[in-house]
């Protein structure tokens, strides 16, 4: 069966979605590669536009839409929430978000000043699937969905596309995992730049439905428990599984205290904001999670969205 | 009488001190545009080696320097001491810090981690500069000044250059001031390469000596009372006032609460961590201290280093 997405997807997608995501800095800090044992590249999607990889994404089955006039819909705990609210307000047509009524108030906040419509759920209680497709049946906007679409794993997947441009030949490349989607539009590009480089993926501890799953060899579905908040998908995506399979080496655990111990050595050493989500790979680089033969990895650094308060609490 | 330092040798600079310093990002913020009324470019000194703009000026004098087998010595609360231990490493050479005892503990772990001698002293009782021309008496050690040298002047007008050459033209740039040594600096290149842009500096209500100095046209001390603790030098230098005088237009006041908040405001919109010293000038253009008029401005984040008790505290 031939694979949901090819590379040459991502390079369609990196010129699509140039008007509204920044191409963001990769940064290297020895301190880190001290810890790590290894020379490490950080792609900082923590610094993109909303805040998050997400917008590449979004931003890519957007503008591709012919026909906008009913506006488009998304649920997600809050990353591609904003991002798709973002990329809503760009081609100018109306944003509604499922969201979940626990997400973090800061990203529910940012979502809402996009100018998007936002209707709450019970995530313990209630499937945010069905609540967005009765509005989809009542209003037919069209589905942003979080990860699971061609369109969106090839929008993600420009980030490993620009980190791999600036730097160059690497080992390794490993990302967060939540239902795939930026792991296997990364793992698509990566290894078409660079055949020989090694993909890993990384996932908390509490919510390794992919780690399990390419075990099964099938789609395992896990209840999450993590502070990550936007890798609480429950299992990985359709399409995104295949992709992964064929081309991912390996899934990192990390532990929540490994995860912020990562985010608090990344915020006092490298002055950047990481929310728990996106400092996952980069905790599976600081404790060694990886083959230790690895000399170069590129770390993608999923995103920055973290109340203070949460943070103030580490 | 001529001014110190010319836009040449910044230039210079740039070229001596590729080895040490790292070209920062540039960041841009819509929303923080949106508070500011005015589009602004932030150049990136927090994520500069050793977190701060400071190695660009220790760098630029240790590697001019003839002789280095009798050691550097430097008084500093913490960013210009880190510089030049970590500039003294790198040439192989020993580096003797002077830092007052209650310097922020993370600026002065980090000195020693680079394999600095770290004197302290009190510095409501004690004058540094007296501590270090007796060490440098005992050890023939050469001085890094923290900003009143021309090498040290030039070395932090690279971050300007840069800012520029990435960004082009601009109606003004800001920069936190100490002594001046960054801002003399800065303002020497912007004036060489955009003799219509207008330079501001940012100076902390609580230790506003430079706006004094700039008004009574003759440098004034004063007692330093503020929590940017990179900005308490009580006076602006010899050599850097006449820099200041000559090309500044104003420097803009910002209490304590507007840097706290630029702080936090930095770190949760832009997903930057800026040390409240570094976070002047980006104050002072948040709570709209500068001319109305000014459609484009470059702000430059002097530096990161913060413990994560105090920001907590935020």
């Amino acid at each position: 069966m031939g694979l949901p997405i090819q590379a040459d997807d991502v390079r369609a997608a990196a010129e699509r979605i140039q008007p509204l995501a920044v191409r963001t800095p990769v940064l290297h800090s020895s301190a880190f590669d001290g810890e790590a044992g290894a020379r490490v590249y950080f792609k900082c999607e923590n610094l993109q536009t909303g805040g998050a990889f997400k917008i590449r994404g979004a931003a890519n089955l957007i503008l591709s839409l012919a026909d906008i006039s009913r506006g488009v819909i998304a649920y997600s705990s809050g990353n591609h929430a904003q991002a798709t609210a973002i990329a809503a307000r760009h081609v100018g047509t109306a944003a509604t978000i499922v969201m979940p009524e626990d997400a973090p108030r800061s990203k529910m906040e940012a979502t809402r000043s996009q100018g998007a419509a936002i209707v709450t759920y019970n995530r313990f209680t209630e499937s945010r699937e069905q609540i967005a497709a009765q509005i989809q049946r009542q209003t037919g906007a069209t589905l942003v969905p979080p990860f699971d679409h061609p369109l969106i794993m090839a929008g993600q997947g420009t980030a490993a596309l620009e980190l791999l441009e600036e730097v160059g030949r690497l080992d390794a490349l490993i990302t967060p995992v939540g239902g795939g989607g930026l792991l296997s539009g990364c793992a698509t590009i990566a290894k078409d730049l660079q055949p020989a480089i090694r993909i890993f993926g990384a996932e908390p501890a509490g919510a390794n439905d992919t780690f399990l799953s390419l075990l099964a060899g099938q789609r395992v579905a896990v209840q999450p428990q993590t502070i990550a908040d936007g890798l609480r998908a429950p299992q990985p995506g359709e399409l995104t599984f295949p992709v992964l399979e064929k081309l991912v080496e390996q899934i990192a655990l990390v532990t929540d205290d490994q995860i912020r111990t990562a985010v608090k050595f990344l915020l006092l050493h490298m002055k950047i904001l990481v929310e728990p989500s996106g400092a996952v790979a980069a905790a599976a680089v600081l404790f060694r999670k990886l083959p230790a033969e690895l000399r170069s990895v590129g770390v993608v650094l999923s995103g920055g969205n973290i109340d203070f308060e949460d943070l103030a609490r580490y």
